[in-house]
């Protein structure tokens, strides 16, 4: 496995592969491997026959307050699990390659950036769509893999491939959980013990959404009000939205029609997590 | 020459060169051709296997009270002058191709995107700078083609093109000029007798700065005020800015220095023409 800290460096590797036939599968991560990540990368072999997972901790996607000096790194132990489902290469550039000085240009999608995390957290989204078009123009994968744990940031970038035409193809895979059904997220390692124990009430509060859906209940008001009262009840968590929006629009629903999302954020001290669950009806 | 009206078509047109391993060279153009519009063909065509010219009246690049509507237009004329320097296929997308229902993706330069034509046209290098990242993604050109009438625009891409890694060159060419100096531009055909007669002013007014810059003079101010006072005192002529800005970064200046553009907008009537000079001292 190739270790790249440069643009030039990954470019002649991915032009290498392409020259000699092969198609090129692009893992974007900040890091902190977990099971969710190798499960992508897995696939990304499957399908392709060259994987890229870049590793880059980007700056833009953080607001001035949030957690981005913090946020979990293990830049040697990130090698070795890439290394064991059989990436081929790993881009890992330094601020000063991806963000010279004097750089100036962003990718930004509207409409559904709006809402979701979109709305707890102003600027998120053009900094990802900005880093993943950055990162796609840079390695030319012909596919790009992506978790619906981050569901809302699938949906975008998938808009931004097909709004811009870049070409490629996005490929969304399930949310990988914890054996008590906590999604599992490099920032669960923020979590203490006590925390850690209440924070699969998110799940739980989507599986009675789930279960309400299948019994025939269609108003969202009131399913809304079940997720968020489960999960206000439990000690601890801080609801910062639960809301039930319709795939791919991202629009309000009254009445439950068609494949929709019940998407959260809930913080658990300084900790805030997310998670999701579609149905279709 | 091929004529493609869908991105399907261009991308198997350009897809079939590269396989070939032939090099393709784009013209981002919106048509009503000139003599500027076909030194940029030649030149792709001295540089690249293949050339394509995109025909595209960018409505996202017109702000709401400006000449979408009037915009010349002549495809069949266009086609035949394409053809007759050697481009190998002109791209000629409909709107509904290129921003179909629920499109809400975009590329913006900031910075010096807000001097210049970006001050007094709010959105319209949005409005360039998406469309050209759309045809960069379509075409995938190993280069493209830029007159430098626009030169900002040129700049902005130039920019754009480095800041998101989109791995093309961008090729700038010099103004071409009627034989009186007015700078070619499809919005020459709005000037009635009289305007067309006076147009050749900026010009002048530009030829004038570049012999003063000659002659030893530094003083900014002073050689902006210079350019003004000799357009304004036309009859018929409004100026909308005249500056005089560092090159690429478009910063103030108030002593000439190193490379300097003289760049100007003014207004005939309803027809708002630009012009512009690079110095170096």
């Amino acid at each position: 496995m190739q270790v790249c800290r440069t643009i030039g460096e990954i470019r002649e590797f991915t032009n290498k592969a392409r020259v000699a036939g092969k198609t090129v599968g692009l893992v974007p991560t900040m890091g902190y491997f977990h099971e969710g990540h190798l499960n992508l990368m897995r696939e990304a072999k499957k399908k392709c026959d060259v994987v890229v997972v870049s590793l880059y901790v980007n700056p833009l996607q953080f607001g001035p307050k949030e957690d981005l000096g913090e946020y979990p790194r293990d830049f040697d132990r990130d090698c070795a699990m890439a290394r064991s489902v059989g990436a081929d290469a790993v881009f890992a550039p330094g601020n000063d390659e991806m963000y010279p000085a004097g750089y100036s240009s962003f990718v930004e999608v509207t409409g559904i950036t709006g809402k979701l995390c979109g709305s707890s957290r102003p600027g998120h989204f053009r900094g990802v769509t900005t880093v993943v078009a950055k990162l796609f123009n840079i390695v030319r994968p012909d596919q790009a893999f992506f978790g619906q744990k981050d569901a809302q940031q699938a949906m975008v970038v998938e808009k931004m491939v097909r709004d811009l035409n870049m070409g490629l193809e996005i490929v969304t895979l399930p949310i990988v959980r914890e054996a008590d059904g906590l999604a599992m997220s490099s920032r669960n390692v923020y979590l203490d013990e006590e925390q850690r124990q209440t924070a699969p009430v998110l799940y739980h509060s989507l599986c009675a959404f789930r279960d309400a859906v299948a019994d025939g209940e269609r108003n969202v008001p009131k399913l809304r009000r079940g997720i968020e009262e489960m999960i206000s009840s439990t000690p601890g968590a801080k609801v910062d939205y639960v809301e039930i929006l319709s795939v791919p629009d991202l629009e309000l629903l009254d009445t439950l029609n068609g494949k929709c999302i019940a998407a959260l954020a809930v913080r658990f001290g300084k900790t805030r997590l997310i998670d999701n669950m579609v149905v279709e009806v």
